[in-house]
C-alpha cells in the first residue's frame, strides 16, 4: 500500500519554501528561518480516545491532530515551520474503505490547516495493522523573539485568556482554530511572561502554568468566559455551565500571564479578533485559589482530563 | 498517570546542550547547530508488527524505535540533534505491570542510544488506551555539509554497503547499531552521491535509491556480504542464505553510491570499523539488474517488506 500512498502524498502535498526536501527520502530537510531555536512538539491521537472514527469524518480527526500541535506551537509563540505525520492505519477501517482511503482523508483534513498556518507536512511514516487508528504528529516551529514558557509567570501578573470555554465536545474539539496568528501578533507587540494552551481543562492547565512558575493563581470565577456550548451542555446534563468551562478541556485557547501594564493595554486595545478576558492574578502562594464567600482565599481543585486515566 | 511519568522522565532524562528546554512545557526548544538545514525523520513501531511485546524486553522495543530513526539520520549524513517520543500505552501490558512501568522500560531502552549518539529526547506525548503499544519517534538532525539524498546517484557510480545482510530476525533487528558515526565520518572525507539505509530489504532499498536517482543498478550477487545470521536462518528454513541477505530487511546498514575514485580510496583505506563492500554499479537503464549466466543482464525483482501489506 505504501508506495501508492506515498505517490499520492507526493503529488498532493504542495511545495513550500520551508521544505528543501519533503516526502520521499529517509528524512525531510527544513530550511531554518532566522532565530536560534527550533521548536518541536508532538501529539498522538487515538481512535476512541481523542475521536470516534465510527462517528466522525476522518478529515476531522486528521485536522484535529495537526491543529492540536499548532496550538502547542501557539502556546510557545512559535512560528510553524513544518510537521511530520505518522499513522497506524487499521487494516479494516470501521466505516469501510481501504487504509489508503483513510490515510488520504486524514491528510486532506490536515492540508487546509497546513496551508493556512504555513506549516507544510514534511514527512512521516505510514503503517497498517489490525489495531485501531493512531495519528502521531510532530510539529516544528521557530521563535524569533524567544518562546513563551509556562514557567515565566511573576507575582502580580494578570491572567488573560483568549476566547471562551467549555462544551468543546459539541463541536469545538474538532473545528477549533489554533491561536497561532494571535500568539505571533501578541508576542511581537506585548510583554507576555508565560503562556499555555488549554487542552486538558482551563483550571488544570492554569494550575500547570502556576506550578511551572512556582506561583499560585487567584481565579475570579465570575470573569471566566463561558461559551454558548457550555451553556447548552449545562441544559443537557444539569451541571453548571461554569463547571464545563473550568474543566471540559479541548478549548485550545491561550492562557497568558502578563504584567499589569501590558494587561491594561491589551484590555483597552483588544487587538485580536478573538476577545481577551482577564480572569485572575498571579499570587505568591502556590496553587489555584478563589475568593470564598467570606472574602478568604479557598483552594480550587483543578478539573480536567488527565492523560492515561479512564475518562 | 502522566504526571508521575513526566516527573520520572524529567528526572531521568539527562541535560544536554542541544536542549534549551526539554520535557515539561508545550514544546521543546532546540539549539540549532551550524548549518542551514534541520533534518527531521519519523518512525512508528507497533506491537505485533515491529516487535512482539509478549516475547521481547520492552527496552528492546524502545531501543529499536529510536535506533531506526537514527539510522534514517545516518542515511542523510545528518548529525542527531534531538528526538521526540510519543506513546500509546496499553492499559494492561501483555506481560503485566502498569503502563507507567512499560513507558519507563521503553525510555530506558532508548537512553543509552540517545547518549551514545548525542540525540537527547526532547519531549513527546504519552497516552494510555485499550489498544496495543504504539511508539512514534521523530528525530531531528543537522547537516553541516549537505545531506546525502537517495536521488543523487550518477551513472558509473559504484555501490558500496556497510556490514552484512540477512537474518536480522535472529537478533540484529533489535541490537543493530545505527551507522551515524560512520556516515558522519564518510561525509566529511569522501564524495558520496547518494545513500539509503536498509530497513525493508537490501534489494528493495537499493531499487528505491536507483529509482529516486532515475538510474538502474547492476548488482553483483557474488559480492553481497552475507551475515552469519542469514546462514543460520538458511539452515533452519532451507532457503538460500543469499535470499535472506537480499530481502530480509532490518539490517540498518547503509547503501552508498560513490564515484569510482572515491570507491577505490574507500576500499583501499577501509576507514570504518565495519567493512565496506562493493556490490554493484549504477547504470543507465532503470531497474535492478544482475548478469545472467549468458552474460546478458536480467532484471532482479526487489525483495523486502512493503509497509502496510500483510507479512
Amino acid at each position: 500500500m505504501e508506495l501508492q500512498w506515498i505517490d499520492w502524498l507526493r503529488d498532493r502535498l504542495p511545495r513550500h519554501p520551508h521544505l528543501r526536501l519533503g516526502i520521499g527520502d529517509d528524512a525531510a530537510l527544513l530550511r531554518m528561518a532566522a532565530g536560534p531555536d527550533c521548536v518541536v512538539t508532538s501529539d498522538m491521537l487515538m481512535d476512541e480516545v481523542d475521536f470516534r472514527l465510527e462517528e466522525c469524518d476522518p478529515r476531522q480527526a486528521g485536522r484535529k491532530a495537526l491543529a492540536a500541535n499548532l496550538s502547542d506551537l501557539a502556546a510557545m509563540a512559535a512560528r510553524p515551520l513544518a510537521a511530520v505525520v505518522s499513522l497506524a492505519l487499521p487494516n479494516r477501517p470501521p466505516r469501510g474503505g481501504s487504509p489508503s482511503e483513510l490515510a488520504v482523508a486524514l491528510v486532506e483534513g490536515m492540508l487546509p490547516l497546513a496551508e493556512q498556518f504555513a506549516c507544510p507536512i514534511a514527512g512521516g511514516d505510514t503503517n497498517c495493522w489490525d489495531g485501531r487508528l493512531v495519528i502521531s504528529v510532530t510539529a516544528l516551529g521557530t521563535t524569533a523573539r524567544g518562546a513563551w514558557l509556562r514557567s515565566g509567570a511573576q507575582t502580580g501578573d494578570e491572567i488573560l485568556v483568549t476566547g471562551q470555554f467549555g462544551g468543546s465536545l459539541l463541536g469545538r474539539h474538532f473545528d477549533f482554530c489554533p491561536r497561532v496568528a494571535e500568539a505571533l501578533y501578541l508576542s511581537e507587540r506585548y510583554e507576555v511572561h508565560a503562556a499555555i494552551d488549554v487542552s486538558d481543562g482551563l483550571t488544570l492547565d492554569l494550575a500547570r502554568l502556576a506550578a511551572a512558575s512556582g506561583r499560585g493563581v487567584l481565579l475570579e470565577l465570575a470573569q471566566v468566559p463561558i461559551s454558548s456550548a457550555a451553556r447548552r451542555m449545562a441544559v443537557q446534563d444539569g451541571r453548571p455551565a461554569l463547571d464545563h468551562a473550568l474543566g471540559d478541556g479541548e478549548d485550545f485557547e491561550l492562557i497568558l500571564a502578563v504584567p499589569p501594564a501590558a494587561c491594561r493595554r491589551l484590555l483597552d486595545e483588544q487587538p485580536l479578533d478573538v476577545p481577551l478576558t482577564r480572569i485572575g492574578r498571579v499570587i505568591e502562594p502556590a496553587g489555584l485559589w478563589i475568593n470564598g464567600p467570606d472574602g478568604q482565599r479557598v483552594p480550587l481543585p483543578p478539573q480536567g482530563y488527565v492523560h492515561g486515566q479512564p475518562p
